[in-house]
């Protein structure tokens, strides 16, 4: 995961943008995810007032700089890389999946910034904007649909630039019962199950310990645990008390 | 990366969505991501209907399956997962962020089918419907904004979903070019500076050597270093012919 300080680093360049909803859901994922950089490249002016003065728009969106062209927007990154939905295009670019492309963005920003391009949503970015780009993204969509909407792929993106590895791994583990109270369950059980006659009912010789095979297989976490001895306590307690009367 | 059949496992539930859009935008992300079974829970009737006959309406849509209750919708699943966006909610649940709940969705979608339960936008999930999950999973957002839009949470959860682990190491292998290729490079460089009087200007005792690092340094690929190649025997002949006139 990389720090606030690398975060800020990332220009995400909106080019020819025409839809107020997916510039706004650009702007709404960059905030989920901790960006705050947002550049715009000549939008449809009209598009970009309506999504600045949308309600619940964002500082993101309130701090969106323009630019009258790529080659401006991005002038002070050191590393561009766009983003596209193509695969077999007479692409002059590395073309990285976004699993393998993330890692490379991810390093770079530790020591610079770099600028993500998303293109229009109905023609993706242009050759010229293309030309600025040291290599491209892309998403791996299904090849029966690779069109992502733009607020989805750059929420995607981003997602993918803030996921940690290493929480891939088991982290909020629950805390299992322990072994004396699991088998303070299975003896309340047997007792329960003796009283209520389900025992002499069906007679194997190991009827215990399939019970207590029983019973560990639950996999019980220690708050569960005592709620379930207490429910074989009252159980009991109701059978015998049955058999008195 | 989970097998097709895999992917047909999982069952996408809203329950009580509102809003036209992001039913719609959730059912493109399963298309974009390979995901084909929607399944709604008591949705507000006119944003389904909308959603529905929207243009570019997904098969997904046309095929989502229609339920009065979670309970219903989940009843076929062996694993029930909610998504939330609350961390600190007095939840009965485990939560696990979406790295590691996803590899055990993976994992369990290779027997069996998982639903996997999203919220109204405004609401989230109701208690209600909270207490059918199994444990909660929850996109690692910034704490400064925790809500995430619908289709872009979708989005995210279904990536992380069909994400490959082993594409996060470089796949795509630029070709970069021979030593042999470079060394040319270098002479018809150093031919160039001599030439152009760089080296005499800027006398030091090892400027071959320095020049010959120059060029490792740019990681040439082999496409490239004939192109380089090129132009600076175009500048050498140059040099040379206006040197003669």
């Amino acid at each position: 995961m990389s720090s606030p300080s690398e975060l800020d680093r990332l220009r995400v360049v909106l080019v020819s943008a025409r839809n107020p909803l997916n510039i706004g859901a650009a702007a709404r994922a960059m905030s989920n995810f901790g960006f705050a950089r947002l550049r715009v490249v000549t939008p449809f002016a009209a598009a970009f007032r309506e999504a600045r003065s949308a309600v619940g728009a964002s500082s993101v969106l309130a701090d969106a700089e323009e630019f009258a062209s790529v080659s401006d927007a991005v002038a002070d990154c050191s590393l561009v890389v766009g983003t596209t939905a193509v695969r077999d295009r007479q692409l002059q670019h590395t073309l990285r999946r976004l699993e393998d492309g993330a890692r490379l963005i991810r390093k770079r920003l530790r020591s610079g910034r770099v600028a993500l391009l998303f293109g229009s949503e109905k023609f993706g970015l242009s050759n010229e904007a293309l030309s600025h780009c040291h290599w491209l993204l892309r998403i791996p969509t299904s090849e029966r649909n690779i069109s992502m909407n733009l607020g989805q792929a750059g929420a995607v993106c981003l997602y993918e630039l803030i996921r940690d590895t290493k929480a891939a791994r088991p982290t909020e583990k629950s805390i299992l019962a322990s072994a004396a109270e699991i088998e303070r369950i299975t003896f309340m059980l047997l007792d329960s199950l003796r009283e209520s006659g389900f025992l002499s009912r069906r007679r194997v010789a190991d009827a215990d310990q399939r019970i207590r095979r029983l019973v560990r297989r639950l996999h019980l976490q220690q708050r569960d645990a005592v709620i379930w001895l207490g429910i074989f306590r009252q159980i009991l307690w109701k059978l015998r008390s049955a058999e008195k009367t």
